[in-house]
């Protein structure tokens, strides 16, 4: 059971989308302002850091970065989080298609389509659009500012 | 290989948004405004009507209504569009929480996780926030106004 997206965006090189995946600032500008890596570096993530993303007050993941391929490529996985999340992989695959860097985004490893994947589907869209205008506006929608879709926010 | 996504709808009952899933004049007012029956009616569609969903000028989607069940249900089948569309089915849920109606959408049978069922993923969160719209303020974003999420539009 796989959560998969793609969004395009306007650019003529990857490497600002590259760039908002894979530095703590950068991740602070489209998912959520309360992002941190475990060992409190600033700038870019590297392979086995955990990144800590919050969400007060509900809670957040902790992510260990599990590969960076510069411009291509970058995975995660869930080290702590909701008991779904537990195990499951998050991937963010690039390429340039003309003036439109390609984002395809796949979180997988769901063992039963509950609820709450439903949710965070769209929940998901919703972020990569956040992505989106970050890298082609300068500015995201990153919680606690992001788009509320429903009654679970 | 299924696409699933949750919204909720800010709404004492589930009238409207099942009305903006069964009417023709609620479905142009979020998913595309080029909406009509085979049969050329206005008002309330029914089991076994074709709906006929134009996005001019790439083309577009037949849906046969395969249930509608009032503010509970709503399935259609693809009967015509994208290859990859064909003989796939979509639905939508429905239940009333508190002051939301909840909406858990599913479009199931995508033999492959193909790039366009990844565009599709996206692009129906997009559709569903713009269902959304429409019930919670009366106007919605339907094709040719709708969010543009790539160079796949």
């Amino acid at each position: 059971m796989d959560i998969l997206h793609r969004i395009g965006i306007l650019g003529p090189t990857p490497e600002p989308v590259y760039d908002a995946l894979t530095t703590v600032e950068g991740l602070a500008g489209w998912w959520t302002v309360d992002t941190r890596t475990r060992r409190g570096s600033t700038g870019r993530v590297e392979v086995d850091d955990v990144i800590e993303f919050r969400f007060p007050p509900i809670g957040g993941f902790d992510m260990a970065v599990t590969e960076s391929t510069p411009v291509q490529r970058v995975g995660w996985r869930v080290n702590d989080g909701p008991q779904e999340w537990l195990g499951t992989t998050v991937t963010f695959d690039l390429r340039q298609d003309d003036d439109y860097t390609i984002v395809l985004f796949a979180h997988r490893g769901w063992r039963q389509p509950v609820e709450f994947m439903h949710h965070c589907s769209t929940k998901w869209a919703s972020y990569l659009l956040s992505l989106k205008a970050l890298v082609e506006t300068g500015a995201g929608a990153p919680a606690p500012a992001d788009v509320k879709i429903s009654n679970w926010h």
